[in-house]
């Protein structure tokens, strides 16, 4: 990921997108948040090089989105696990899933359906009076699929 | 913008990046929900090449994000507005600011602040049950910016 000359402006939606505004990164963040952890897991689902996943995966660490941790003690293979950060980027993809529902719907419904873990329950984005904190917190957020792909995990 | 190869997931998130994962889209889409119009303030708020932006401009237009409007009967220069369907990426934009803020906060503090229009009151995206239809709409929301920044407009 390189210095984006868009960083200079001082707005933190350019700022973020800086870091995430890559073509794969939030692909990388979506499927560590669905509980992909190993780099050939990564590699099948979004079918992108290798060379090119170590280095998104080397950032993603570098800006504390993913933490590096060994299989087995001693081991030289890491899991790549979604930290606290990374999964307040669920708003974010929920937003993404959110628009394209309502824009290109897919025939056969919604394919990802975001879910309040503890109840089990569908839960959507919406627009509140800021002072108003009730809600589900994005850390209790599932996604469940709704289709037989392999590709994307979850 | 091409056709990526991670269009072939079956996943609105996945579909949606594959129009919006762009460097540059969902800036193009900040600046005209800010109020930008016209060539020239969205060369300036960004200071892509002229040949790049009116690329992206031509694939927002014919993704119905963006709708040409001449500016003056006859004339041959277009004014570039946002559609319902671009407002409605505005809860991606809060996502990625609401993300930015908290994760790395400005000293001074927010520096765009979206509104409820009709009451002036600031707003956030919360996650609620899906069948909980209270908020406000995307359509309903402006931005406020509170840096003295020429270059994003709004």
């Amino acid at each position: 990921m390189t210095t984006r000359s868009y960083e200079r402006l001082s707005c933190p939606i350019a700022e973020s997108l800086a870091l995430l505004g890559d073509q794969w990164t939030l692909l990388i963040v979506r499927d560590a948040i669905f509980g992909l952890t190993r780099f050939e897991q990564f590699q099948q689902s979004l079918g992108i090089s290798r060379n090119l996943l170590a280095r998104r995966l080397k950032t993603l660490v570098e800006t504390g989105l993913l933490e590096c941790r060994p299989q087995q003690p001693g081991g030289r293979r890491n899991d790549y696990v979604a930290t606290k950060k990374c999964r307040d980027l669920i708003p974010v993809l929920m937003a993404l899933g959110q628009w394209q529902d309502k824009w290109s719907p897919h025939p056969d419904g919604p394919r990802v359906v975001p879910l309040d873990r503890t109840t089990g329950h569908p839960v959507r984005l919406r627009i509140r009076p800021a002072d108003d904190h009730s809600g589900v917190k994005a850390d209790a957020v599932v996604f469940s699929r709704r289709d037989n792909s392999e590709k994307a995990g979850g």
